[in-house]
């Protein structure tokens, strides 16, 4: 396996507003993401060469056309990219290999998803797997978090403290779906979604795009962009145990595809303390619980520590390493295909020093974390300046 | 753009039996179609550190699980591609990006489809369009063939011999669903389905798997695959007006993105002649006017004069270029995944002298084509052997 380091870089990035777009379809969504990726580095759809869009409800079943159409890209390759929650992130590493490999000088790799319009609750009706029927994301993940409960003694409040955190955040990003403080209290008592995880533990439904501009470091050196280019420093994806979670075996305190992706991406990276090298991280909190789990495994903190990390500030904007300083899923909502793009529009902005919402001070190495699966495939990213 | 000439190889090819496989389900022919795409390779599933899955139904909603947990590809990534019916071509394509940016040695290109569990006519039910209610596959190809009736002065006899073509060699394939020759009388007597396309100008409903493993060049010269290996010429993909078909514009007498992903390819392989230079082209023969399309589209003669070229015995394998010596999706059904992959396992095996079917003497160059969309997307590649 080679490494992927430095060999492609991001001109610009685009995100569209997320939350109920009743009033924008996919192709709306897809244009006002990808024009304001292509405006921020300076290039106009002729200079795309390619286009890889990430997306999992093929509602349309024109994915691929949803993006070429619009985008008025006649005569270019437009591939949809679908790895289940984790879609986004894949139709990134997707386009970054066919910019490594020379085949083109500039692509755009998208995600979108019009969540609103499945009507779901985030997983498809019917998974095909016997054990799926019934099963709901907030069911599935609220078994790692009773484990965890039982295991750490972890309670709903720590639960609630991630929350506490990502509505500060969120509140401050005008991009975000939910856009509001709340408090311990507000989330302790909130609604019982499926017990430990209430409302205030689950990210919302919303629709939403994000886009990036991809080239060689090279190319972005010489271009007329208007900011700072942003390096990949690694790009790891791994499929771990297909749905770890119906394993006799698996022990429900962390997902193993996230560990295994985390160490690739550091050793590829090369980074050996995370938490003191990365300043800060995008991560898939499509739960609380999971933000905890993704804290853990990400290396942030040892196994058991995650709740304490973020109630003694570790995870905030201007703590050891700032985690969801965007609002995460939590205030983003999860339309599937667009979190991962979504996540690496933030932190490039972050580490530019442009953040939309709350800046993470001297920002230069950040990390994006797209999990799905659910839990089975996981997808970091780690980004840094140039030199 | 760059040029992609020699940059990946083919190192073993595996394809199922396509027909109504009700007993067998989509892991059990992607199983199928790797272990024998591995051992051909002389790799085991140690050896993998990435696969691409062509799959358009998604119809288990966990197409990157589907491959990588019965294959055991634990840790390693796995992603779906989809791209309408080239969904397959598109796989190897990203495949090969990957491996030609240095990311990963020896990689898994597969494609498939359980078309008969879909129970559909090809087409998704419903594509969102307005325009595509209520329409089908064969009735938009129809129009296709009335215009070429009109311009050209074809008739149903025309097509006919198409069929009788693709059965006379798919009637040698044993892999192939169909496996019957047919005359020309059979064919023009035979139910209509959408006038002018009848029951033999239509391609099957078949389930099928199929897949390649690719690495680089220089790692192929060394490994102890069984078989000389294959050199990817070129591997064009283009993306044309979305449904061009539903254009005011559109003279329905060709695929403009075929002719586009034509003229990249040629010029990548840095041919100038196709007929004359190259020895054998797998193309999507989705219904026998599409063949005379591709034909005429790809540049192997004029425009007008499809019909005359296979009726002079042209495409025949011991024509001037052989036109689906394998039987074409006409004999092998067209699960939509995994057709793209099919065919560059056949062109493989053809350039290498050890084709199923019938074998095209002193096959040395072979080009496989993808049509989908209907008609916006196409993706050619060719095939070569090492010097």
């Amino acid at each position: 396996m080679g490494n992927m380091k430095d060999k492609t870089a991001i001109m610009g990035v685009g995100c569209t507003k997320f939350g109920e777009l009743w009033e924008k379809d996919t192709e709306d969504l897809i244009v006002d993401a990808a024009f304001e990726a292509m405006d921020d580095a300076g290039v106009t759809p002729d200079d795309i060469e390619a286009t890889w869009v990430g997306n999992l409800y093929d509602f349309t079943g024109l994915s691929g056309g949803v993006a070429a159409e619009p985008l008025k890209l006649f005569g270019k390759p437009t591939t949809r990219v679908e790895n289940f929650c984790a879609s986004g992130m894949d139709a990134f590493r997707n386009a970054c290999f066919a910019v490594a490999s020379g085949a083109y000088d500039v692509v755009l790799a998208c995600g979108v998803e019009k969540l609103m319009d499945v009507g779901g609750s985030g997983l498809p009706v019917d998974m095909g797997h016997p054990v799926f029927r019934g099963a709901s994301a907030p069911g599935m993940f609220a078994l790692a978090a009773t484990r965890s409960f039982h295991e750490h003694g972890w309670t709903r409040e720590d639960l609630a403290h991630v929350a506490v955190k990502n509505h500060k955040n969120g509140a401050l990003h005008p991009k975000a779906h939910f856009r509001r403080p709340i408090t311990v209290e507000t989330a302790v008592n909130a609604p019982m979604i499926a017990w430990p995880l209430g409302r205030f533990d689950a990210c919302g439904m919303s629709d939403g795009a994000a886009a990036l501009v991809i080239t060689r470091p090279e190319i972005a050196k010489q271009s007329k962009h208007k900011h700072d280019y942003a390096l990949t420093k690694a790009n790891a994806l791994t499929m771990n145990a297909f749905l770890p979670m119906y394993r006799a075996s698996y022990d429900w305190l962390s997902f193993p595809a996230t560990e295994a992706a985390a160490r690739q991406a550091y050793e590829e990276a090369g980074i050996e303390n995370p938490v003191e090298e990365i300043d800060l991280a995008e991560v898939h909190d499509c739960f609380t619980i999971t933000e905890l789990l993704n804290i853990q495994d990400l290396g942030f903190c040892e196994r058991g520590e995650g709740a304490k990390f973020v109630r003694e500030g570790h995870a905030d904007v201007d703590g050891k390493i700032a985690v969801n300083p965007s609002g995460g899923l939590k205030c983003f909502g999860h339309p599937i295909g667009a979190t991962g793009c979504r996540m690496l529009c933030e932190v490039t902005k972050q580490i530019q020093g442009r953040a939309d919402g709350a800046q993470v001070k001297n920002a230069r190495l950040g990390l994006g974390h797209n999990l799905g699966g659910p839990g089975s495939v996981c997808s970091v990213t780690i980004l840094g300046l140039p030199e």
